[in-house]
């Protein structure tokens, strides 16, 4: 699963902004790879990027069709599938973030075979994955933990990359989920893997690497959530981080999906995954605290950032107002 | 998946004893569901069982065939194939523990179809789960946890079933591997259920019960196993004991497929378990070690058990020597 670009942003007829959600996460994050967006009639979402016909994103040299939208129902729709099917016709792949699968609908596999395209379906890995073995690989490594899912985790990961990349660390995002990987252009979506090889896949994805190289993993779920831990413990096994930083979202009432489950202590929680990543990494240690203060005033999220910086002894930020720098100075030191 | 006995034990040409190690597994547990063995010629395996042709198992009131048995290369061979649509004809079900699929055996599934019998690949489920809850459900739960794969967690639980079912308490194993769904007549393998679902299939295998009610559930893998804790995880989360039983093997080296990897301390290990069980049920405590004493004589073995159980202030028993009565009498005061 490597998609070539530039892309094409397919938003169809979705029904708001909070639809292109992932079409929004990558347009952010590649905007040289995006040179247009295309949309159906009635589609109430917008990139801000030039309005591209099929045929247009062909001539600016458009290689992959992105569907990063949801609609109503979750399906591919027919009204899509005619814009899709003439994509493939003029030379284009087409990768989705949907649970549905592009190969499953009939006039797409059909139209890929005849035009000899790719149909990418990133939440279902094709490939197949070793067992993990554990052994330490040369290279260096920094995942990002979460004391819930939807904390900013991917965010986190992009910006350390984009800054350790800034200061000339060599330094490359490894995905882990669907958004993320649309980003990479490359990656596992490691909770759709098959369990006995989650560490496997995690390996896979972070290989032996020069001793100066950074992977900068995009951590999944948390070890405090009752559906997802599973997947987070494999992927701190397999991914043998050097470094973590733990991301939070401080309003959180309960565990995402989860009413009766209380967010765990930041402390509590970091010592945690350490004590977990040391079976594969004994020289794990904690290097940042990745806060998501939206939800809170300039002074507000101050003091909040002070107080868990000072009950930790770590950098603590808010990456989206105050970059990653505190903890790109850290990884740094490593 | 839920197998219909009694079972023909299917050994085919197995070339050593070992090769049948699942099949001696499923008589040794389940005898009264066991009437006989079926053996090809070069057969070097024996359960002991009385030797039946298909013809004689179908007479016998056999419902299903168990494949429980791995020949060179793993694969089916084209000389088991033959019985097997001749069990299918003569109206029963086949089960296997293999990773090749008997339903992408051509002649296997049209007999099926034919014969409108059932192809069982234990391996892979085809249920579908939801996401885990983490809800506390009615009914106790006892769960073996290891400190490495390998080493006596099914047998433990089974043995604990038999001895809590010979007191009159309502115990129910549940099987997460193949072998133990062969013995359970139905279980989930957890290791084959894709991450996301990890707990959920623990859920769905120990749901709701009676407040008196003990699920029995077969541990897999280990929290400090660098290619499984995940598995282990999520299992831990979504079964929610009340209790745990490590299971120990003192003389291995090193964790299984995993050189480089010493074995965890059993206190250490034991915490571990108690801390990731705690999020789904806060009252987990420990209630036994259980060690396989095997290649030990029986002084060496009872220091050792003695030393374990004075360290850990808990019952330590080798379930084959000496039973795991003491594990259940902590069992009755929970």
């Amino acid at each position: 699963m490597a998609f070539a670009h530039p892309y094409l942003m397919f938003l169809g007829d979705a029904p708001d902004q909070l639809a292109a959600k992932t079409a929004q996460g990558v347009a952010f994050w590649r905007p040289d790879w995006c040179p247009g967006q295309f949309r159906l009639p009635g589609c109430q979402a917008d990139l801000g990027l030039p309005d591209m016909s099929i045929e247009d994103a062909a001539q600016a040299g458009c290689r992959t069709v992105i569907v990063g939208v949801a609609n109503r129902g979750g399906v591919i729709s027919e009204s899509w599938t005619e814009a899709l099917v003439e994509a493939l016709g003029a030379g284009m792949d087409v990768a989705s973030g949907l649970h549905t699968r592009l190969r499953d609908v009939e006039r797409l596999r059909e139209a890929a075979e005849r035009h000899g395209r790719q149909l990418l379906d990133v939440r279902h890995p094709r490939r197949s994955f070793d067992v993990g073995k554990g052994s330490k690989r040369p290279g260096k490594r920094v995942l990002t933990v979460g004391t819930d899912c939807s904390v900013g985790k991917m965010y986190t990961a992009l910006a350390l990359e984009a800054a350790m990349q800034r200061r000339g660390m060599a330094a490359d995002f490894r995905a882990t989920g669907q958004t993320g990987i649309l980003i990479a252009g490359d990656g596992v979506s490691v909770d759709a893997v098959v369990a006995d090889f989650i560490s496997g896949a995690a390996e896979w994805l972070t290989p032996a690497a020069d001793p100066d190289h950074w992977d900068v993993v995009e951590g999944q779920g948390s070890l405090f959530h009752a559906s997802f831990a599973g997947v987070s413990t494999g992927l701190l096994h397999g991914s043998q981080p050097d470094a973590l930083v733990l991301c939070h979202e401080p309003t959180r009432t309960h565990m995402r999906g989860l009413p009766d489950f209380a967010l765990p202590d930041l402390g509590a929680c970091l010592r945690r995954n350490e004590e977990t990543a040391r079976l594969t990494n004994p020289a794990v240690c904690s290097v940042g605290v990745a806060v998501n203060t939206a939800a809170m005033r300039e002074p507000e999220a101050e003091d909040y950032l002070a107080k868990v910086g000072r009950e930790l002894d770590l950098p603590a930020v808010d990456p989206v107002r105050h970059g990653v720098e505190p903890i790109v100075d850290a990884l740094e030191g490593l």
